[in-house]
């Protein structure tokens, strides 16, 4: 085990052996750009540190030694010399870039001696005593875990004694007497510093080991599931000291190759003449744009504009990077892929296909698809951000951010946004029979439930920023209180953020979304790539035209209930489900049936040509009724008290309602009496659907209008069922035919795999049904016998934090539970049935991750909601490009198998 | 394919071909038994007929008459004869019995010419005539479908008429004049009454025929999921008539050749002279005891004790039989197999193994283990269920028998227990606060859930009798009033029947049960026999020790929350529930780790020898609090009104509950914060859980006392899950063990396999799992999405009535679902763990199909309430039998396969 690489010897490829830094620095120096020399500790080393019981490896020093004495070589300077000393900067640096790790070290080597040899070499005394005030510092907070505070105090009081303004102000003097006392902190608190520079690189080294265990760390590895397979430890990297900071023909930099706020050509960020790199993070003093060097020090831009030019050839992406120029000298000390934000992402794809750099293939794959959300929502702008007051945070149960004013009062809101208000609904949780407030609001804000509760389920459908679960806040019919003691009124204004979960005081700008020329670009190019099919969930007309504008291939989920909330058809459909005898329902279902059929004529009209699969009617009855609770309070109160108004009719009236709620309700109405079971004791109502159905394809055969309606039936547990349903659906059929005349009239019958049994038993079930779809967001309740709704808000958070789940499994398909059932139901179904259309219509449709994985299991298509349309195109692309690629496709399947 | 088969012909196994009527008169032939000449027309034969449209295949007829021809041969006498007339029977038989089909047709063959002939030959006119009006009411009935109460009209008339008292009072004239109103009667309804004896036959097999698919034989083949692979249709026998209606040396009978009532082996039924067979099985006349044939027919009594022993040697069953002695001469006209009682059923197997009739194995098989049930539990003496009044039916949730009180109060059922009052607890539902009056009560009944609901569960595992979700009653805290319209009033003395689910008004005596020497024989073969293990749910140290009086090896399930119901206990659980903070929480902790200790202690020592598998806390905390409106009622009532008396105090803690109980509330509880799933958020919970089991297992061990005590973990889903609690496991065994000076403490750690993904990610488990149980009970709910208490009391008796379901899931493992979940999990579990131990602990353990479909799956144990105890044993033994034997095992495993 070789454990530790000169630059010149390092594989740039290897990030897990050298860490991100160091194969940067190494991939770099065999590029023969300018970088200083140095050397990277594998690794491999770090683990070996723990494995020892924390002690480092034997002889380690002395290999760290020889390569000291090679760096010496190429520097023309001499390690612990008093005339000319070799300076380096030691830095961590894991095959992931984590945040919370030591970070650097810089100008190790000084001592009492070396900082005179340093201040002769380069006749500058205040730049030798600079560098050696801040090696103390930041050794001294590094390694020995000294307080900042205590240092900053020194600097200031030297500061206002010598009347400095700022530290650049302080002359050689004051910062030779700053750097004793700088030690004396040190010795004060226990520890002599090290004079010898190797027994500082030796404490160093160890000191940077010791950071990966350290508290911050941990969480955050395990909160971002950074196993010891992706990383098993830190890399250490030990680079010859350039100096920024030696008078005016010295810089330093951080830069961008491409402007990551919109993705333009253009080299981006900041210098600083005649500083050391911390300086420019710290934000000591405020950078210059680089463009300015392009006058200021012209050769030195000449060679910037050089080098991003490269790297950029090289990487095939644009680069982040951090230069320093010493005495007119240009150095790189670090590269690494910028982070964009999705518009950049989208610009640079585009532009670099344009320059031959890439092949459209990268310009897909290197997309992050989940990112292209941020495309199709309203965004606050992030930097009016810092000016709210962030009064909660919930579940960002919805995406987008939507500001008006907060209406707890359910026909308040909806009497307000009709009448043009900005209304955000508010409430402790929401009900069906709240949904014409939904569609009046612009978003909605619950304290109760978690991402399939009704209001996130409902205002997702219709694309409307919704936050959920939000506990912060305490929420009553006509206020609420924040956890934090304040208020919010009727009619305050608020800001809502469904992409963050983030609830602000006040109305923040938003920022439009557009399909911008470049994204569609993308997306047509995606289209092409892909080979998984990509329809939508929508349930209106409206709907259905957005998912067909971004690139939807049919409808893979129509919900019929959502239909019945309207508040023109929820009295119809509540009295349907009171009504006293089936005679009375049928009649009211006859009127139910005609709204259905130009609902469907609507849908159907507006994705001519692609397949649009219809679900019947899947929530329990109770769902349309008032709570029981609610109910008995409003029943109590018309009965009594001081001036109740209600006649005797509606008295009786509200009790009957309450009779029958309470009558309907459930203990777990997740598994009770919904879905084809409703179906089959209410046949009437399945069959008045499905005749909707026929009846909408019938008349628009008429008028020449290619529809493609599936009827699918929700909650099928066995084969039993859906045969049974399916006698309804040939007898209506029939029936519709020979209404027509006897044109045969096509609508594929299908099944919902959400129940775990139908997905056991799709052997038989795919003797009846011609399709399935997946029902994910149901299947992972049944498998992890999780209630959504209860598991979400409560204990699943302290779930992730203890990394008993590896990921929220009602985002990403859960591979080893619910994944395999869907293997096995895939391969069963398609034994009955040859190249069965096998969907899936959960949520996770919309997930990448998931849609990779439905990409491997070979499934014929996935369904998502309209603004998640554009990731499922993108990431099936990925996926189908992936997988061409011999690698990276095994790579990836050896990762399924963990 | 052959049509028709003489008796001397016919395959008498082949039940299916010859139904099992036919089947029985083919084998009496061939033993040379005295059965009257016939033939029998198969099965197949019906099914031709349905598939020709219900017509008779072509020649039929042709080939019935050269049989007919046959049998007059045999008899002398003459087809249509008006001298010396062949007469006949007709009756029905399908493989399987089933009432509601039509029975039988006797004298056919008679018509206003033969009736002379008969009269002529027989000299006896009046037997002539009455066999004559006999046919033609039994034909109009039957074959025209005439009200039968128009012949008796007639009958009546005619009695008043010549002042007759009963039928055996007309003479041969009156008889004669009835026959010809009779045939009026059929001409009136448009029939005309043929007088061709083939045409009357030809008739009489299509109405056999015809009445397959009879509306109520349509509903008893679906309700008894009798398929057409069991039984395609019915056969058709056609007898020579023989008559025990000539005179007093003319006898007709129906016998058992064991008393049915107790077993005991003697001749035991009626018989009657000068009648035929109807007379007995209608009751026209009161038979004697066929002991009395003994002296006034020794001879033909004679000639039936040599055929029951003949009989039964042959079929090596107790037979059932019919037999006729006409003019002295001795006919069988059936047998079947005896159906008994459970008692009998035991003793028989007994004494046929010591009349050396059958073997041991065979002693065991031909039991029915369910109906072993009835000889553990009390049960209502039925013969005088008649006398009571049945005021409703609900659901058969824990079986025997119990009188009572009807006390509606929870406290006060419970305090007048304590008295000594027999009380019977009646309650909308009931929660576990309420367990303190169960242990006083002798039943429950309630009006509200399933059989799993908390009331069926605890009256089950307690042993009590148990009625729940009887929605024929509406029950409140002061009354109940039944959906006839009467009332139960506090007090009240009712009966509840948990075998059948009757509720009666009134004391209805009841039998004891015993277990007979007898029983215990048969249990002691089945355990030799058996290969799989039986072991008890148990959770106290009484059921412990009287499941291992039963014949349990260890317990399979002990239920630590039920510890925690006792009236000292939860109080203080609630405590800990609402405890402040963890620190209080760990105090009240505390005191419940030393009384669970001490449960411990005494279940352990109950079972010594044997494994005692115990499972940490499984409910939400919200079960062991009042429900929210329960307590936002009782919080109202304390804040005001007339003279409430409540403290401040009191009332704070009241609305501090409340509060708790709000947010511990959840939408689907069967779902949510529950097992593990709170041992991982309230960790000090287990703790103090597994550190009480191990000082239990220690302070045995000082004793000598041989305790092995297993600790499983509910709700698991994940390995990461189970590996979290495997460490606190982990500790507490290194602690407790260094607390007892190094002395090393073996309790084996497992896992219920009960959520779905559990059973799909066995393989993990199984690396940390040192055995699995199944809990069937929820891997149904969670594999169906069915919550048992939402769907038994509600759809699922539709689903069965419309053949949705097979059967009940709850009651057998469902084969194709959660059967085919079970084997996955079996296979993967021992891939990871050779040989594990693997058991099922659900409900299903005392199901004896579920028990075979465990013993051929390999499991290690199947775990059972105690009174299932013996029902368990004998169904494993069955199992091994079966298996044993290659035949009957091939059909078996063939069965499985559809």
């Amino acid at each position: 085990m070789k454990e530790i690489y000169a630059f010149e010897e390092g594989d740039g490829q290897n990030r897990k052996l050298l860490g991100g830094k160091g194969a940067g620095l190494c991939e770099m120096t065999r590029l023969k750009l300018p970088v200083p020399p140095g050397f990277t500790i594998t690794t491999q080393v770090c683990d070996a540190y723990y494995q020892n019981g924390k002690s480092l490896p034997r002889g380690l020093m002395a290999k760290v030694s020889k390569h000291i004495a090679r760096v010496a070589k190429k520097t023309g300077k001499a390690w612990g010399s008093p005339d000319n000393p070799l300076l380096v900067s030691v830095r961590s640096g894991a095959a992931i870039s984590m945040p919370g790790m030591m970070d650097t070290i810089l100008n190790l080597g000084l001592n009492d001696e070396t900082v005179r040899g340093l201040a002769a070499k380069s006749s500058n005394p205040r730049f030798a005593w600079d560098s050696y005030r801040r090696f103390v510092q930041l050794f001294g907070k590094v390694v020995f875990g000294i307080d900042d505070r205590l240092f900053d105090n020194v600097m200031n009081a030297k500061k206002k004694e010598s009347g400095a303004e700022s530290d650049s102000d302080l002359d050689a003097g004051a910062l030779e007497e700053i750097t004793a006392s700088f030690k004396k902190i040190c010795a004060d608190s226990g520890h002599t510093f090290p004079t010898d520079p190797t027994a500082q690189l030796e404490l160093a080294i160890t000191a940077v080991f010791d950071s990966w265990m350290g508290e911050r760390a941990i969480v955050y590895r395990a909160k971002n599931k950074i196993t010891k397979d992706i990383a098993a430890g830190t890399a250490v990297n030990v680079v010859a000291m350039v100096f920024g900071n030696m008078g005016s023909d010295s810089a330093t930099g951080v830069v961008f190759t491409r402007n990551p706020g919109d993705g333009s050509r253009q080299i981006y960020g900041d210098y600083l003449q005649d500083a050391q790199g911390e300086d420019v993070v710290a934000g000591v003093r405020t950078g210059k744009h680089v463009s300015e060097m392009k006058s200021e020090m012209p050769e030195s831009y000449k060679q910037l504009e050089k080098t991003c030019d490269m790297l950029e050839k090289h990487f095939r992406e644009p680069q982040d990077i951090e230069f320093t120029v010493e005495q007119g000298r240009f150095y790189l000390l670090q590269t690494r892929n910028a982070k964009m934000n999705a518009a950049s992402m989208v610009r640079t794809s585009i532009d670099m296909v344009n320059e031959k750099m890439i092949s459209r293939d990268r310009a897909i794959t290197r997309l992050n698809a989940e990112q292209l959300e941020q495309l199709l929502h309203d965004m606050p702008d992030q930097s009016e951000i810092p000016k709210y007051e962030k009064l909660a945070t919930g579940i960002a149960a919805s995406p987008g951010a939507a500001s008006g004013a907060a209406i707890f009062d359910v026909k308040k809101a909806a009497a307000m946004g009709k009448d043009g208000h900005a209304v955000i609904l508010v409430r402790e949780e929401t009900k069906p029979e709240d949904v014409p407030a939904f569609f009046e609001s612009l978003g909605i804000l619950t304290s109760r439930g978690g991402k399939s509760s009704h209001a996130a389920v409902v205002a997702r459908g219709m694309g409307k920023p919704c936050i959920v679960g939000c506990a912060d806040l305490k929420i009553t019919e006509t206020g609420c209180t924040t956890s934090g003691g304040g208020r919010i009124s009727e009619g305050d204004i608020i800001t809502i953020d469904g992409s963050t979960g983030s609830v602000y005081a006040g109305s923040i700008p938003t920022i439009k979304p557009e399909i911008t020329p470049e994204f569609r670009r993308i997306l047509d190019w995606a289209a092409k790539a892909k080979r998984l099919g990509v329809r939508a969930n929508a349930d209106t007309p409206a709907a259905a035209a957005l998912a067909r504008k971004y690139g939807a291939q049919g409808i893979g989920l129509c919900r019929t209930e959502r239909m019945f909330n309207q508040s023109d058809r929820l009295v119809l459909f509540v009295k349907m489900i009171m009504a006293a005898d089936k005679a009375q329902r049928e009649k009211l279902l006859k009127r139910l049936g005609r709204l259905q059929k130009s609902d469907f004529v609507k849908i159907l009209t507006a994705m001519e040509g692609y397949p649009v699969t219809i679900r019947l009617l899947d929530p329990p009855l109770h769902e349309f009724l008032p709570n029981p609770e609610a109910q008995a309070a409003k029943v109590k109160s018309m009965e009594g008290g001081r001036g109740s108004k209600a006649s005797k009719s509606d008295l009786e009236e509200a009790r009957t309602v309450l009779e029958r709620a309470r009558e309907l309700a459930e203990i777990n109405p997740m598994m009770g009496h919904r879905g084809v079971r409703v179906g089959v004791t209410y046949p009437e109502i399945y069959r008045m659907q499905i005749r909707a159905v026929f009846e909408a394809l019938a008349a628009l055969a008429k008028k020449g209008v290619k529809a493609k309606p599936q009827i699918m039936i929700p909650q099928i547990s066995s084969v039993e069922e859906l045969d049974h349903i399916k006698q309804i659906y040939d007898e209506v059929r029939r029936e519709v035919e020979e209404a027509n005349g006897g044109r045969k009239l096509s609508v594929n019958f299908g099944t919902m795999i959400e129940v775990v049994r139908a997905a056991l038993t799709a052997d038989q079930l795919a003797r009846t049904a011609e399709f399935f779809s997946f029902g994910t967001n149901d299947l992972t309740q049944g498998t992890f016998s999780f209630s959504r709704e209860d598991v979400e808000g409560k204990f699943m958070p302290e779930y992730m934090d203890k990394g008993l789940l590896e990921q929220n499994p009602f985002q990403s398909i859960d591979r080893s539970g619910v994944g395999r059932l869907m293997s096995q139901g895939i391969r069963l179904g398609r034994e009955s049935r040859k190249g069965m259309e096998i969907g899936i219509c959960g949520e996770h449709g919309g997930d990448p991750s998931s849609v990779v994985f439905c990409h491997n299991e070979s499934l014929s298509y996935v369904s998502a909601s309209p603004h998640r349309i554009p990731i499922a195109i993108v990431a099936a692309a990925q996926a189908a490009i992936l997988q061409k690629a011999p690698s990276k496709g095994k790579k990836r399947s050896k990762r399924k198998k963990q």
